[in-house]
């Protein structure tokens, strides 16, 4: 895979990363002006901030920006034995949306730097990098990222027939609200990691950064962000591929 | 009517309920991230619930979704003598939307599965699956859901006007932000079911699953959502064809 | 001025007053789902009619829905005498636009029946209908209803510079936001009518219809909402005209 | 540069700033009908407006509406020597800019003319014209002005390659959901100014103006919203040219 794209895919993570974890920032960190401003403002800022990542990189990458994205891109070319997104790609676009998610999390740690002296509970800042459950329970909450990145994947690939070309404004844009429907629908239970490296990346940061009196980074619950999404966005692929693209387009193609 | 157009219906009818009454539910059930997040969150993920239905459906069958519209689809056949969407085609489409609603209701019945038992009142719980009244009282119930399903198919067939294709991203936007609208608008008296399989197949998986401390499954109600909107569909596709296509289009032309 | 068009602007203007005073009567009246639940449930309510109004009728009349924009579409055709919408037109537009609303009221007062019994306040009652001042003062209000008219004219008519096409989807979404924007930005003082039909038609069906426990339709403050805006529109088609298009476009043409 | 764009600037910048310094008047002036009514309804106004003033100057001007735009495309234009935009443009655009700030805060003045001697709190008046800190700390305070331009250049550049022409209402949507995000997920600490024109020029008319029990004009803030969105601006303009231009677009091209 060239530099080019990992480049791509760091930028793009870099700024979901940057917005996304931000508006978790300003509605959960003491004194800042969008402090408790509800559901409503951190689900349309986390599909905004999809938005804002494909118009950086979806000309050059596609903006996968997460690794579920990225398995599922690396199954369909696989199946399709096209050659063109191998375990090399895998890897490095995996790599880079680490890394950009990481950086991007740096950034709003610097960004709300004098808000994170002021708060005083270390789960609030926790919550600002990574996800965690409204219920802890490693079963169903495992079930809750598994659905969530189902519906991501099946109909985010679902939206290249309805849109033509993903890295349209049309494909961003209608990726960004699929984004904001599945935080207001599906949000609601383990707050809608669907991402491993929107999750595991900032989580790193929050052990490494020197964040004022944060706590713990709660490694025990660390792999249900990682190992949901991946299963999650394998099995929405699956249902896509076998269920539309086999099945259902083969015989009615697009009406 | 082909099998592909059924699972079509199916695969975008489970999304549509998967996304609509998991908002609900997000929304309603105790210690959810979305607990008593307000009124723009739930008639925004259901505006966005139908554009994700589209995107998985739309190309393949139209992405009815709703008995209401494929019902209008049929007059609409009929009058037209087109012969291409028959009873065969009215059953079948109604057939898999059921099942689709059904499936959709299992998925949030799984996703917020800790969260059935964290909640007390047993309303609450129906109110995940199924609509019910403000104020009961069944004439002005009915209206209320005429009203509303006329709406959504006076508007939704206009829409095709607007947007040439109803199929592409622009109409799928635009239905969409109709079903948004029509929330906003119309929703406090009964909920805006507006759509027979919305709450009758989740009515049925709510008497059906195992939901921990349930109650009645309000079946005294639960013809309101299925005759009105069926009603209302009817009316809306006449005023549609009656007024538009056959009066003001026949003699205007596209602008 | 033909019957068709007139039958257009009755149905595009029904449905914006269904679903806008809809919206108003769900967030005032008592016991409605959408009670209390704020500004931008109002607001987005009344762009996302506009946008359907259009859909409506966008293609066949331009879908003014408005008599500030009629004034202003008749005024650009008299300064270019393209003898295309002459006083007939003005006319017959308007009065399209009056009974579109008031039928569109009706609807809003049917559709919500069982609440105005239930709620107290005649005053919350009239507002379902026709705007009033949050602060009482003729002069201000009535500089408030230019302003907001003022902007809608002159950046309505500007998108289609922006568009290519008013009567697409995108045109539709614009000018619906466009009302968005109007009502976050400017709509506080007097609840943003910018539409003398939108005003005065509901307003008469307030005083004619049966609502259980009505109060005064306020015929006081009444012509504010009708002469602001015909103000207002008047302004903001001539900065547009004179500004825009004979100075900046004559010179720079589209970019 | 001709007095043509300089018209479109004014113009475009006018209706930005009447729009968004009207929203902050809306929430935070005493009796509005939109008081309080939350952070989703100020940065829906802000991305919005941004919308409203593309549609009124894009085709024309490029609707920069913000020095640090300005800046970023004077920049690109002198390191490829177009010689399109050159130290004529930049002074004049800044000009237009700054007066069409002043003039919209004007107008916000006179539209809201009776809630300032209805509201206590001095600082509020001062709120609704320019931006102040949460945590008033002048290094940190820079970083966030820094970093939100950062985002709002880089990613806006990016956008072309995404919607193919700026000056469309796709371009014109894009600009709007970004400001919006950046709004959602960066406001929460300075309150996102990212454009020297929106603080300063209504800051001066501030000032200026006979506002009813207004208090200071906060000079000694008054730096921060100028210089750190010019810093901002370059520096998202050169991650954009020698990250994506240069870099990867040169080798991958769009996709």
């Amino acid at each position: 895979m060239s530099a080019e794209k990992f480049v791509g895919e760091v930028l793009g993570t870099m700024i979901l990363i940057l917005l996304g974890d931000g508006v978790v920032a300003g509605v959960l960190l003491a004194k800042s002006k969008a402090f408790a401003s509800g559901w409503i403002v951190i689900t349309m800022a986390w599909g905004m901030a999809v938005f804002a990542g494909i118009a950086v990189a979806g000309t050059f990458t596609g903006a996968h920006m997460n690794p579920a994205v990225t398995l599922a891109v690396f199954l369909d070319n696989q199946v399709k034995s096209t050659g063109a997104f191998g375990v090399d790609s895998l890897l490095g676009y995996w790599a880079g949306e680490m890394i950009g998610a990481m950086i991007g999390a740096t950034l709003v740690f610097l960004h709300y730097y004098p808000h994170w002296a002021e708060t005083e509970d270390p789960g609030l800042k926790l919550a600002v990098f990574s996800t965690g459950p409204a219920i802890r329970n490693m079963t169903w909450n495992l079930v809750s990222e598994i659905i969530g990145t189902f519906v991501l994947i099946f109909v985010g690939f679902s939206l290249g027939n309805a849109t033509g070309v993903n890295s349209s404004i049309g494909g961003a844009l209608g990726w960004g609200l699929l984004v904001l429907v599945i935080g207001l629908g599906l949000g609601g239970t383990t707050g809608y990691a669907i991402n491993p490296a929107r999750d595991l990346g900032p989580r790193i940061m929050h052990a490494v950064l020197p964040i004022a009196g944060k706590g713990s980074s709660d490694w025990e619950y660390s792999w249900i962000p990682v190992v949901g999404p991946l299963i999650g966005g394998a099995l929405g692929w699956a249902v896509y591929y076998y269920g539309i693209t086999e099945f259902v387009a083969k015989a009615l193609g697009p009406k």
